[in-house]
């Protein structure tokens, strides 16, 4: 069957189920319900303290075919995950599913773990390196289901994705399973994606390199949730886990596309007092917080809040008063983490108060800027960061989609050819993020706006900005590199991405050997 | 049928249905399950805030047989309770559950909703002033539910109390339903009560005095939750929400118990580094942790934390280092806010985490000493804090069942003899906690150790302490007083006292007119 998009869809996909077909990015929107979490509750005088991970998994009743989660706060740096797997490996449980939000290179050896069937599984809402091409290759037994930030936070809570154990990477933790990540060596600050994680598993550990005595205020992750406690040498390579700083570009393609986005966040109107933005930590994307900070001092205007992934740079901005408020998820760097730990307005949020369609109100709803990039857009706006022009996985929505259809103004920020290929093209390889959602296109050669958007057009056309169709802009790149060729993939699907809805916006075929 | 503490209760209440009989403190422990909350989401341009509290309850669907719930942490200040029902009444809606976590004085308009049948049922952890004594005349059509703090946070999760609307007294609210408690002119503090409300009621109503700008940083009560604000001129009376100051016994009776409560702490070899402690905010209760501070400073001993409803005098305590954090589900002072708004070491928690024995874990769990009242203790150490001893209804169990269950040493502190009756009896009237969790009696002419904690007469015999038996302390009483008549009450019940787990410990019965 073809979506409402036109993505060609099986109407049962093997190791998947029955598809639930995108409609429309708003259509479940309504009547819902969380599932009901059966768990053990504890004697007054449990000792949540185990002596390693196998205690915690035998004690957990880990057996063959469960799900089991992962957060990814430490990012590159992660040690939990690897760890985990390496003593059910031992154990000889098989046919586990892996639940994670992120996959990162250092998760390797899953690799090894899903060719000898120990992994059949994984849920991620991004995946990069070795893990990535090994699904892509076709190396896992069922699909993967990609989700999103939000998407995640609303599976887990709904049951669409119940968790049997959830391993929560502490950087410090008291013993009876109060949980902090802004103490602590591996300290990585807010844990936003592992709150659905622990409130919806049957069974919780937490993994900590910093045991400490109780009670571990401030508390991220409440006692009420966690059943068992263990401490390790490590949780993870804190190079990996937060970089000293974030940077914005010096490139000056990137300066000008910044520039540019610059001058269209003014001309929406948006750029007033009470003003709320999000931006990603890429070079390209600071560059459009620093002249958007420019612009905001230049005309005094006083925001409301900045949001996501955050960076010492959007915390910059807010200690010079042009936020009121931060919402963090996950802390990008050092500063970040300083701020979250210091201060009130520094707010955390959990994924589903980010991101989850499926509650009363997510922070996205609330955005009024959202910077995106894209490896591809085609002409209806649809956007691709879930594969790249090979159409090897390499990435994801993480927060795409979910900001996308919450923002006011969701501008993709791009290059026009990257690799000697057109960013914008007929079809994306992948839909990740659907085009209803996506309001202005901005590359170096010219800026096309979603023509859903004709009050946007209106405000746009009455500035000297290079406003073109996105057929202009896609004509433009193409005189400049040619047409590219069509991909050739295999029928088999490996992923199955999953809108934040949970209904399927397409699906990744497996790459030709 | 007779309980195990063999109390006469029937085996279906009309009003109630089918009691489940109390069976032992910890009988219940083990597998349980939260419900499955059923809700509207949003979609990303709803507005929030309504004109008037009238509309809030026609866009909550407000019907007959509703049950609606409320939170007490403006205690004898709040308006909130009374304004949502004055418009109920007014609508013509009738049959109504309220589900408040604590009724007061101030609630006094109840009473006439209750003979109208607007109001044929509460649930309460704690009842004072008109409305317990006309529930004690029985004037509610349905025997009211007695909870404890914890149980109320139980029976919310499981879905054995189901609200259909949660009305959130708000002191601070944004315009997309974020609240806090620390900031504007009603700031109260932790909102610990209304968190369980917040998360499992269908519909969730914010009702605010100080209508700010998104976000309402920092925010302890997320959007998530919430489906309506509503702004009102003012929300409780300041002067009956936080006491200005908080202030130690000046009884030389009082005193003499509270010195005597210390040295059976000390004596029980609790009071050492790590030491954790609660206590109410009452003259004596007070008059023991003056005297525990001197005791800790003495010997330089560093606590962990202090809990429950706080005071200025806990805040005390731990700003001169004598506690490591704070746990807080209500702020009973204006220091006791200011703190919990300044310091990242005072923590709130929700009623769940404080006491909820369905949870990994609550916070009462990790409780060395907890310091309680009483308005009777009979011989097996059962205390009645629910009825006077007229039978008449004057409180409830609040933490009190809670704390004796999670804490090391449950210690009683009471004068023997309080309006010319003994406090010590045969059988209390009503039985709120059970003599299983408490472990020791102090009053002023001598001290009783539960038998079932050997352990503690053993340390306690070392001492010269007064210590005998809980029948001497019976009969030094009744010399003095005479044997009390017997009460003679009408076979109806007014009540139905649920422990924790929701088993019934006790009723109780219509007084005689």
């Amino acid at each position: 069957m073809k979506n409402i998009l036109g993505r060609e869809i099986p109407e049962c996909i093997q190791g998947y189920g029955e598809v639930k077909p995108f409609k429309g990015a708003f259509e479940s929107l309504g009547e819902v319900r969380k599932r009901a979490v059966k768990f053990e509750s504890s004697f007054p005088e449990k000792q949540k303290v185990l002596c390693s991970i196998k205690d915690t998994l035998e004690k957990c009743g880990i057996k063959d075919g469960m799900t089991i989660s992962f957060h990814h706060h430490l990012r590159n740096g992660d040690y939990v995950l690897n760890m985990v797997l390496e003593e059910i490996s031992k154990m000889g449980v098989k046919d586990i599913k892996v639940a994670a939000s992120s996959i990162f290179p250092i998760h390797e050896p899953l690799v090894e773990y899903m060719k000898k069937g120990i992994v059949t599984g994984i849920y991620a809402n991004y995946i990069s390196g070795p893990v990535a091409e090994a699904i892509s290759g076709g190396q896992l037994k069922n699909p993967a289901i990609m989700h999103t930030h939000g998407g995640r936070a609303r599976a887990i809570e709904s049951g669409d994705l119940t968790i049997d154990i959830a391993f929560i990477a502490a950087p410090t933790c008291d013993t009876y399973g109060n949980i902090n990540a802004v103490l602590g060596k591996s300290a990585c600050g807010s844990l936003g994606y592992a709150i659905p994680d622990a409130q919806y598993a049957e069974k919780t550990v937490a993994i900590t390199d910093n045991l400490v005595s109780y009670p571990a205020c401030p508390i991220e992750i409440s006692q009420e949730y966690i059943d068992y406690v263990v401490q390790v040498e490590s949780i993870g390579d804190a190079k990996g886990i937060v970089s000293g700083t974030t940077k914005i570009t010096k490139d000056p393609v990137g300066l000008k596309i910044a520039k540019m986005t610059s001058k269209v966040i003014e001309a929406s109107g948006l750029l007033k007092d009470g003003f709320s933005f999000q931006t990603g930590a890429g070079g390209t994307s600071l560059a459009v917080a620093a002249y958007v900070k420019e612009l905001m001092q230049k005309n005094k205007i006083k925001g409301s809040f900045a949001a996501g992934g955050i960076t010492g740079y959007m915390v910059e901005m807010f200690e010079e008063g042009l936020f009121d408020a931060i919402f963090d998820v996950q802390c990008f760097d050092l500063k970040a983490v300083e701020s979250y730990r210091d201060n009130k307005k520094h707010q955390g949020m959990s994924a589903s108060m980010y991101g989850n369609p499926h509650n009363k109100g997510a922070v996205v709803n609330n955005l009024d800027v959202m910077i995106l990039g894209a490896t591809e857009i085609d002409v209806d706006f649809n956007v691709n960061v879930t594969t790249g022009s090979s159409g090897m996985i390499m990435g994801g929505s993480g927060g795409h989609s979910d900001t996308a259809a919450g923002a006011k103004l969701a501008i993709v920020v791009t290059q026009l050819i990257k690799g000697r290929l057109p960013i914008v093209v007929d079809r994306v390889t992948t839909v990740t993020t659907p085009g209803e959602t996506i309001d202005v296109l901005v590359t170096e050669r010219g800026i096309a706006v979603n023509p859903l958007r004709k009050d946007l057009m209106e405000k746009l056309g009455k500035t000297n900005l290079p406003i073109m169709s996105i057929e202009t802009l896609k004509e433009i790149a193409e005189n400049m590199t040619g047409v590219p060729e069509k991909i050739e993939l295999v029928d088999e699907v490996v992923a199955v991405v999953e809108y934040r809805d949970g209904t399927v916006i397409d699906v990744v075929r497996k790459i030709r050997d």
